[in-house]
């Protein structure tokens, strides 16, 4: 049986989605649990890596189990056994087709920024603390470059898997709101594509960061778009503002 | 100078407000970094205690010192020496009669809970979780016969300090909504009253949650209030649910 997983997790204390030889990771995580509930070796396959400290809303994973499981049974039975940093939210049955990264067909991730004197306590896990003002209005008009279909090389990590650093951008949007818990400013800084780079989004969260300060204007944006030339991107923002918020499928 | 400070923590890593002799309080952290800065011990008066994972939106404390700080100078340099799950959001001179606690006219708490079958890995710190389905509209008729001014015995901690028992809620209200990051419901109650006494809001929110499951009837509250009999209230709710909102001063 095909199981599909609709995951969350706060991202701070992993090293990554990607198993690792040492450190504590997500899919290393689900893998152990997994497996010694299906007394065998698993695998556990999401729709993508997240970087070490990025959350998730809603990571997808896929995995094959043997063991007769009904989806509510193997969800608690997982939970039960992990963190409370991870959880599944929901597992369902798939078909045996169902692949969570070959068959995700957009992505969507949110960037959270406190922009305020001071940063909450409440959100110092999930978002990224700016204290100087940011012009969002910029920020907004900067980021409409930033639809269609592009190659994005200069907003990756040299590093970056695949064949063609091409991908399509089909929404992004920036909005300003007030958190009433943190008592501040939170901005957050939506985007969908077909797929993404390693640091993409970082580094074009970076790239707006500096617009919404003044440091960087439009047309230096639309010549790291066309030319690939990272030095004129901005700096890659740091990981926890960062969460995948969804995967979508047929 | 008499300095009122505006404070948030994440109640989760200190045992409670009160300075301990071995153990980190948020009191303790205060005195610790205020003392540095003013190189002399300092006495930092909070507008009541929280105990051990309760959490501040808008704790009120006040600090007399000597060195000429001006009030945003001063903020930055406590959080500049303090951990990232406290923060002061804003100092301000007081009048030398302003007392943190004795000046308090009211406060509200807010206590919120995670109604739905798994919980969310963003809210374990801040969120009590319920699986079992709760009747928010019974909560809410119940947390009626709680205001105006009642003996709080049947729900307090028998060593509750104070020579009276008697305090006077002023506003509670129970709101269920959708919280979008968790993708569930969450139900918060608020509270306030001229003061509240130990394990106030935990119990009473604890015997609220055995209405909304349907285990305690409305007779057996108004009993409770009357006779001060603690076997009729319910048990207290944990701790990492609940918010100090605010504190009003006149």
């Amino acid at each position: 049986m095909n199981f599909r997983l609709l995951i969350q997790y706060d991202g701070t204390d992993f090293h990554g989605w990607q198993v690792q030889e040492n450190d504590r990771s997500i899919q290393g995580e689900l893998e152990r649990v997994i497996g010694s509930l299906e007394d065998a070796e698993v695998k556990v396959a999401g729709s993508g890596r997240t970087d070490a400290g990025v959350h998730a809303e809603g990571q997808v994973a896929n995995v094959r189990m043997n063991r007769p499981f009904t989806p509510d049974k193997l969800r608690n039975a997982i939970n039960g056994n992990l963190w409370r940093d991870i959880r599944i939210i929901k597992a369902e049955k798939a078909s045996d087709e169902f692949h969570a990264r070959f068959s995700a067909k957009n992505k969507t991730y949110v960037y959270r920024i406190i922009n305020a004197p001071v940063m909450s306590p409440f959100w110092r896990r999930f978002a990224h603390h700016e204290a100087r003002p940011l012009d969002v209005a910029r920020m907004e008009q900067a980021s409409r470059l930033l639809l269609g279909e592009h190659d994005w090389t200069a907003f990756c990590s040299i590093n970056a898997d695949g064949e063609t650093r091409v991908r399509t951008v089909t929404e992004c949007s920036i909005e300003s709101g007030w958190d009433k818990r943190a008592n501040s400013a939170i901005i957050e800084f939506r985007i969908s594509a077909n797929g993404f780079l390693r640091y993409m989004v970082r580094s074009i969260m970076g790239t707006l960061l500096e617009v919404g300060r003044g440091e960087k204007d439009f047309d230096t944006i639309q010549s790291a778009i066309i030319t690939g030339d990272r030095s004129l991107a901005g700096k890659t923002a740091p990981a926890n503002g960062l969460t995948l918020l969804k995967v979508d499928y047929d």
